[in-house]
């Protein structure tokens, strides 16, 4: 299956503003992209990528005085496949884990564990170890927040969704990655392109994703407690602890995002 | 200057529980060891060392059920000057910031950027850039907050410690660092001993100390919202983001800690 | 498309011997797999993972006294295109490319930059830079060196490649490293499954592959100086600086490589 | 104790010529700085550092036509002790080694393991593990070859020396590197300052010097093979496989070098 991706986006700065973007598809997928992948900006302005240390490529902008506008489009081939279902997949003992997924179990910045372990034993300590018990916590978090654009906040963490019962595609992901750490299943924050595919069909207008991936029998898994069904066609942007290491743009100084369009179409 | 320390401490479990204790000399000072600084324990457990993506030595281990003791001691070797106040340093702008360094920019767990960002800016900005920036926040922190052990809490964030007035050595940390960071001075949390040695003198019981470090004119500084007074003898353990990444030992399990006891003290 | 792979390997042992693997699948291609991957033994023997500073994710084991049997078979999902040949990207400047691509110009065990600089420059000095440039280093290790599995040598390196004109894919490999690496273009070795698919499907017996990558354009492209055809199904396994760091097995003390067997084939 | 360090080099390039330059004091001794440690440069040119995966602060310039001067000097305390001997720390088996220490078992650039392996066991199998056998290996190298200035060679590996018996600095510690690792004792490669202090009393002209560490008893130990007794003063700038990791300066261009002096005094 072939995808076409791409933004197109507009910030508004008074300023020179320094901007850390992390909008490039990830790594791990650079072997599946049949088009060169750049951003254009529309003047010359300083850029330059690194790798930060969860591997995602980020890059740092010098965005002048006025609007600056950063585009990119590109064409990725794609397994077409629905997020493989871990239904057979161990929940290795916490001694079992790799030493680099142990950082995948602490709190961070969106998800307070310390708040929501007692919560979270009480609630899920009597299912099955493993997908079962990662399932289990989708299904509550699908349940307990109301998809709500109306009602996204930038600051809201995983006890803010715990307690409003209403937020976006992040605060599904960081409630439910706090409620995999505190049981013992570390899980990561992931964004990306998810377009009109599958899952996320009739989503209007189109958007950017958030979702997560835990760790089971040895290996990362996608799961997506928003829409809480296997996707398809995901294109991974970036990962993390939560949402503060891969926000698309982190500016330093005032910057209005005045346009936003995403596409992730297949191609037909 | 010679330093003898080390540490004593006890955990009672009632299961097997997994460990992870970041307990041991950081790296950079490995080379001031003048004896072996072993972890000891009163019993034989599986134990495993690696470093983690500070560069911190972490070590994982299995507490059988009952107590488990761990321990060392050892020598090592300091200037015995007090932490360089880097008077004359510049503020570098963003842009010129080293690619490793702007994870220290980012809020985490007890360090709300976002939500400190606008108090900061009101308070901050008219104070010099550098040096006289930070020395503005530590003021602050140190006046604002009443030093107090009987209100300590683990949870509490930075937006905590802003409200409540009160709270213990990393308390003023994370507050004066997220202050450091909403001003877009890098900022990073640090454990270790400090001892019976000059700031701390006073100090009672001894117990490790939490500090932090700023980055101006291109490397790291030491500096102390408690105290608010350059320090001697202090003795890194670890650093991260905040409490999280360097929390002396986090247990995957119930563990309660039965006793705790820390020296350092100077060879005399 | 789908791919079945795995491989049967026996070792045989005087005695007890700490042995490191790079046997797993990349994990840039685990969202691609459909069925868990897992290191079976034929006996129950301490395994324990953990990535390198490359990405790769690495098996420390202990191999007992005796016949250590080590094997996996699992299913992946590919593209089933070939290799993107990147015609138009462009060669970036030194100054232009990201820091943690420098290391992949410097020289390594089995790339001596420095001894065979002056010949790529005087040798590619004169072809366009970027694609034309790797095109004319790869058409020339194809023809100079002989491919021939009875002078497979584990420490031939670019220079004995160069002088000796035989070898294997490795070799290949190693020749056409260096020569990009001198001539300014980051290059990094890969290996893993080739299989008998695409360009290797004429290949007897079965093998694990070597390739490399090169940085043009702002990213990684695999190229194969051995067949100098774009292939088909490559799942790579690890990256480095060339086969040292991704050797499939190293063994601290005697081992006997007794049984070897790969397999991967399309699923129809 | 304190040093007043620093250097002062030249030069000479005819084309715009990108260069990576290893030359700041390690980020380990940075909490040791009593002064700024800047890189100065003749003329405004582009600048920019970054930390490499061993922990080196490297930087990156694009040196224009013409004569390019680099210079640097600080102040620094150090604890004026000599290296700690490690008599009694044992070497750790494989299995107890942590994973980061691994990559410093593998050959590299110019340390050939697989070419020098026999020798080793053959010449040191009867030594007692630990620091003996590091000792008999620094003992070897140290009569095997011959310090001489006037055969420096930058392309010798440690087969080279071993065979040349002649060398300087580096030889002597690429050589000692090889054999500990061909007898599992993990080594790494140091390059710094020694100046007039201790063991290099006598060098003229000072230079940096190149030196080794070993880990044993789970920490790494400063050795050198050249002097052959515990320095004093050393300051380190970088660590790495070998020379290639850490060369003071990577020109990708003709850039000659017409200008070099070094200077590292006690301050008295």
């Amino acid at each position: 299956m072939g995808i076409r991706a791409g933004f197109h986006i507009e910030y508004e700065c008074e300023n020179e503003t320094p901007m850390l973007l992390v909008l490039k598809v990830h790594p791990s997928r650079q072997s599946d992209l049949r088009t060169e992948q750049t951003l254009t900006f529309n003047r010359a302005i300083p850029v330059r990528d690194y790798v930060d240390v969860y591997g995602n490529t980020c890059t740092r902008i010098l965005a002048p005085p006025g609007t600056t506008t950063i585009s990119t489009e590109f064409e990725l081939c794609d397994s077409g496949l629905p997020d493989l279902v871990p239904e057979q997949a161990a929940q290795l003992t916490i001694q079992d884990l790799p030493d680099d997924v142990l950082v995948f179990l602490l709190g961070s910045r969106y998800c307070e564990t310390d708040r929501l372990a007692d919560f979270a034993w009480m609630r899920f300590c009597q299912t099955p170890l493993g997908w079962p018990r990662v399932k289990a916590i989708i299904d509550f978090v699908h349940t307990h927040i109301a998809f709500d654009y109306s009602r996204a906040d930038p600051c809201r963490t995983a006890c803010g969704s715990f307690i409003d019962r209403a937020g976006v595609c992040r605060d599904f992901a960081h409630l439910a990655i706090t409620l995999c750490r505190c049981m013992n299943i570390p899980a990561r924050y992931c964004s990306g392109y998810l377009g009109d595919i599958g899952v996320a069909k009739d989503r209007y207008p189109m958007d950017f994703g958030a979702w997560f991936e835990v760790y089971l029998g040895g290996r990362w898994y996608a799961v997506d407690a928003r829409y809480n069904i296997p996707g398809i066609g995901r294109i991974l942007i970036a990962r993390g602890r939560d949402a503060t290491d891969v926000a698309l743009s982190t500016a330093f100084g005032p910057a209005i995002l005045t346009h936003f369009e995403v596409i992730a179409q297949e191609i037909v």
